[in-house]
């Protein structure tokens, strides 16, 4: 589905005049054309914000979301969808950046510090009250509570389980699949991923090379990345049951709720995963009352940002369905990071069958890379949402006037 | 929810150099801050049109609209809905604009006269199969193609029911809406709409005059603009039963199929109306396979434009849902009276309990605007997709230089 991603991002810089001179970094990752769209959506949100007062912002991100989000007229090109939406996740993000490096925390700690009240009072309850109502988040955050200081010793002593699509590309030789696969298992992998849905013999071949190299421990999980119908998804999934997939993610169209659900009815036990391109929690909402997935994939620059997904996660804990998140492109293995960690002190309260997708591409640009080791990340210690990239990387590679742009595009 | 409308188009006017010098034109419609993301979103799509053959791109608008939607690094911004499938909407219906005025056609004819088998051929099933199949789709043009010639006829000389929002707008004093709802039924009109949701009591007394000025035959539908959660969409709705509404629109979020449906089954008989929001046909076919609607409100330019609402039409057929779509705007009403008009001849066969909305605002900057008289749409009898704006307008109106801007935003 997705031939020729020319990974990119609109990025975004919150600067302040306040004496510690934080700023606040946050992005929408897109795959190439459309990233100056993105780009005029946030400038869009640009009078939201500048001169105002540091501290009321940042003392009311909930408040802030509501105003971004609610604005009539930039709604009316969603609402709660696609660019503009995706606009409101980087500037958002990037408010949450600030805020911890204000913090001197991470996110995932600042959040996990923060009451249960305050909390729900991040999350807008609209069109979630038949599914999920502010006091029953309530109930769900005190419950946790108790465990916060326990789990954030265990989280800092031995992180967060993550998983790989190192092998699992279209594309790959058998060769490279197979060694791959086994690296990864060495590498204490204990789920890895494959690509599937462009040829359904290729497919079983890679998928039963897989399975001999690692064995009938690891979990394999496939990827459609939506290129079925309902019927293709159900016939396609039936001939891989053999090979004991783990999930199917994204089988068919991320808008398909019911399609989900057919699919899941009949592919089980295999599960079914979605969400990298689910636009919002209303649609995350009926994914988990339609029992259309068994795991959850949020994705942390897609829908409005941290407030949105604090709200995602409390609807899979009242669901009981665990959160792994959509992870790679640019950036979203450092952000997502903080999200599952956060859920595991202070929402759900497990690691049990939670797994981060993890993908070792362009870490290198980032100012705190994730540090992915053993199968898992480590709980990252530095203050804020790991979202700033190095301002040479920004520089060098700035559209269209980057040197890396005037050179001809050279990737690097 | 839109209490600061600025009513906005992102225009585009496609040129050929084919000695006709017709022009193609199309919009999205907006309403106010965000024109400038749609008008980018536009931009990004010149590059698959610009040079390109006129004939080759008229003679496949199936295929066009594949590319233009299916391009990979677009979609990622979506995929198929907010402001990227908005541009793709503007694009593909001023390419029917031009398509018609070239074969001296008013659109809803053109497609009229189309083959079952050309009409099949520019919906895009993917995502569909599961509840339509392009044999379910041929069958059902099929079935409606003997009847094709009579009903042109009596198109032509009865015209199309409309319905009117005219006295409905929240904010108007409890005269002038009896005044305007008394109007409404002497023009003609057997359905009038209020808008409801800010304050109950407020909607029950409107709600009481209405019913008082037009008497228990003239239906009263009801418009909530995604006001409620599920539970308030109930609540205020078993208490308007008394003054028996026909239906109540938009009663949630527009994403919300599982809620739409909920709601359905908790207000009959009041009908559940939907889909000016609807972002695509994913979400038409989930709301029908649901049970979630009675009445299916298409919209001309949220949706990716002609085609994608040929494949709506054929799904309403599929399910025997009616069609009455939403309008007002800038040109909406210019727009949707062809597809409205097409479906009648080609597609359902029927004008039973169907309904165009009819807002009076804005015609008398459209070279070919709507005729409605008598509360019914005259079919338009003049080549096009009575799409194009006066040019004079749009010198005047031009963002941000026109001189309207240029002297302080006057609106005329």
């Amino acid at each position: 589905m997705n031939p020729d991603p020319d990974y990119s991002a609109a990025y975004v810089v919150i600067h302040t005049d306040a004496p510690d001179a934080h700023e606040g970094h946050g992005f929408a990752f897109t795959i190439g054309r459309g990233n100056d769209i993105q780009a005029a959506a946030i400038r869009a949100l640009e009078p939201f914000l500048i001169g105002r007062p540091v501290e009321a912002i940042l003392g009311d991100l909930g408040g802030i979301w509501r105003e971004l989000v609610h604005d009539s007229q930039l709604r009316w090109l969603g609402p709660e969808k696609g660019v503009v939406h995706m606009a409101v996740s980087a500037v958002v993000n990037a408010l949450w950046d600030l805020k911890a490096k204000r913090a001197g925390l991470p996110l995932w700690r600042l959040l996990a510090e923060m009451t249960p009240e305050q909390l729900v009072d991040l999350v807008d309850f609209r069109y979630l009250t038949d599914a999920l109502t502010p006091g029953e988040a309530l109930e769900i955050l005190r419950r946790a509570e108790p465990g916060r200081a326990e789990r954030t010793k265990h989280l800092l002593s031995h992180g967060y389980p993550a998983y790989t699509t190192s092998a699992g590309w279209l594309g790959y030789s058998d060769e490279k699949l197979t060694r791959l696969a086994s690296e990864a298992v060495g590498d204490g992998f204990t789920l890895i991923k494959l690509k599937v849905g462009a040829d359904l013999d290729d497919d079983l071949r890679r998928l039963r090379l897989a399975r001999e190299v690692v064995g009938p421990d690891v979990r394999i999980a496939l990827d459609a990345n939506q290129r079925w119908d309902v019927g293709p998804a159900i016939e396609w999934m039936s001939a891989f049951l053999p090979y004991d997939p783990w999930w199917i993610e994204e089988p068919t169209s991320p808008d398909d709720i019911l399609g989900h659900a057919a699919i899941r009815a009949a592919v089980a036990p295999v599960k079914v995963a979605t969400g990298e391109h689910v636009q919002n929690r209303i649609v995350f909402k009926q994914l988990l009352q339609a029992g259309a997935i068994d795991v959850m994939q949020i994705d942390a620059a897609r829908v409005g940002g941290v407030n949105e997904n604090v709200a995602n996660l409390l609807l899979a804990a009242k669901f009981g369905v665990p959160v792994c998140p959509h992870a790679g492109g640019v950036g979203l293995c450092e952000l997502v990071q903080h999200l599952s960690m956060f859920d595991y002190v202070a929402v759900s309260g497990t690691m049990d069958d939670r797994v981060i997708e993890y993908v070792d591409h362009l870490h290198e640009h980032f100012v705190h890379p994730v540090d992915v080791h053993n199968g898992r990340y480590a709980a990252p210690q530095e203050p804020g949402f790991s979202a700033e990239i190095h301002a040479g990387t920004r520089t060098r590679h700035a559209y269209p006037d980057g040197p890396v742009w005037m050179s001809g595009g050279d990737a690097g």
